[in-house]
């Protein structure tokens, strides 16, 4: 049973265990300063398939094979999937749910959709729905592009100020025992809206929604910064984590050293991403590589884990409609 | 605590209540045979919007009001919201609930959103997360149309296996305690494939996602279609509900006047929608509406509730794919 810490944390009684992990990344991703953590990457983008649509799909049901070996586990054991992912419909992870025939809850909260799964998850085991739930996300660079900025061909210029959508995919399966890291306590994010029209400055779009979602956690949990070996948001890219930095300080929270961002920390500056990464794909694959391997060697015994989304469409976006935003945030410990 | 049993279907050690709920629909359903049980409904549709996207999210959010109007609950009192809608990125759930500012879990599984919501809602409050959840999703015509078929100026004509998507929406609060119809029982769907890729011809594609789910709950259970006092699906319709009951007799299980389906029953043959209903906001407004009132009246005791989603998108649609489907199951009883 968990109970309600505060205003909006829920401290698992049962905390559930991380039993298996992958990422795979495409050929940028695994040039990125972070290569060597990636369990698995690939030189061809498109996975030889047809469409991108299609190479994302098969990068994400590559994800959970990979997850399941990792974890030992037989197909049969996992109980349920949780996922979605940035396409219309969330047609990546509805295909892929096809393919490994489990009980499926498809959630959507853009690039936060890794910690939406997860805390989701976690509340499910929690509650003795399954003992092995399967979280999956991630995002293609080609079909991201295509369905939301224009197509490749068009080669459009970019802003200094975006982000570069990753390919990559990241899994994760929850148990009710283990011994790797464990996630203790999950806050589930509010909407946030200061505003920002401009689709290609997501990080300045997302990062009151981390804010909000981080004070309250402090806030209900009576902790500061300080109590956390890592505090990681999603994919706010250089600027949105700056930005962040800012608000918190306003509302009194100082982040040191201790604060990073995984579309910040994915590419160099050399790659000419400008902000970063972003992307469902760019927490869950450095959630499940870098992250964990770091708490399995205990370098990080507490983990703030808190990927934020851009809840906008194209229409609305057309239409006129600011960006609403959203950070779930899960609590990693060993 | 929930208790697995079989192989799909979790039995709720504390069931959860339908505490608070409301449905509102536009002029074409509150005109047909369903009229009397709707809370609520309009003869303008756009809702004095200028898009009908905006359209969408007006009657979501008069949904949600009402909603917590018929509860007697506070604003305060809500502890998550949880919702999806037929929009590309669930753009009309992500703005409503920036508007009410409750912790946010995005869900989707298209036309079985209702029972995702509930069904998940009810294992998390289970799990003790939270007291109070509101489940929200609806659909709205003119947006569906322009999204997934065409502008309505462009005056396609329709296919006479083709359904009408309501113009509806549906909202239940979920709570610890109560008096009314409680949900005992979930089964969350797996996505079913039966190669049908006319988007046309929604029901031939979900009937065997609602087979699938059903026959697994009566073996999980082992119970039989005679043990409920109501089967209802979400909007099959006329045609696809008989392929459903075809698909039940291969597989052993004869559903009799038990069984109903939201789609078929919400039009009448005069209003000229063909097989009947669709949409996210058909299950979610017959639910809240006319299936509730007769289980408050005791006319049904123990009610399947089950509909179907068709997880397809534009994009995957033109790629040549065929329609992955899946239905939520939940079992309501007074």
């Amino acid at each position: 049973m968990a109970k309600k810490i505060g205003v909006q944390t829920y401290k698992l009684d049962n905390p559930v265990y991380i039993v298996g992990r992958s990422s795979i990344v495409g050929d940028k991703e695994a040039k990125g300063p972070l290569s060597k953590y990636f369990l698995k990457s690939t030189t061809d983008d498109t996975m030889g398939e047809s469409t991108y649509e299609k190479s994302e799909r098969s990068f994400m049901q590559k994800a959970i094979s990979f997850c399941l070996k990792n974890s030992k586990l037989n197909n049969a054991d996992i109980d349920i999937l949780i996922g979605g992912d940035l396409l219309n419909q969330m047609v990546t992870t509805n295909y892929t749910a096809e393919k490994f025939g489990w009980p499926y809850i498809g959630v959507y909260s853009a690039c936060s959709t890794m910690s939406e799964s997860l805390a989701v998850a976690a509340c499910l085991l929690d509650a003795n729905v399954g003992k092995y739930i399967m979280c999956v996300t991630g995002s293609h660079f080609a079909s991201a592009e295509r369905q939301f900025r224009g197509p490749l061909e068009l080669a459009s210029q970019r802003q200094t100020y975006s982000q570069w959508t990753v390919t990559a995919m990241g899994a994760t399966i929850l148990g009710k025992q283990g011994k790797g890291p464990k996630i203790t306590h999950v806050c589930f994010g509010k909407v946030v809206n200061y505003g920002v029209k401009d689709i290609a400055n997501m990080g300045a779009a997302m990062a009151p929604a981390a804010m909000e979602t981080l004070v309250q956690f402090f806030l209900d949990t009576k902790t500061s910064p300080n109590d956390y070996d890592l505090i990681i948001t999603g994919d706010l890219g250089k600027f949105g984590s700056d930005v962040l930095k800012d608000l918190l300080l306003q509302k009194g929270f100082k982040v040191g050293k201790n604060f990073s961002d995984c579309g910040h920390i994915i590419y160099d500056a050399s790659q000419k991403t400008f902000q970063g990464g972003s992307g469902a794909g760019c927490s869950a694959s450095v959630l499940n590589s870098y992250i964990v391997d770091k708490m399995e060697q205990k370098v990080f015994r507490k983990v703030i884990f808190m990927p934020t989304g851009a809840l906008m469409s194209t229409t609305s976006n057309q239409q006129g409609d600011s960006i609403p935003c959203i950070s779930h945030l899960i609590l990693l410990e060993i």
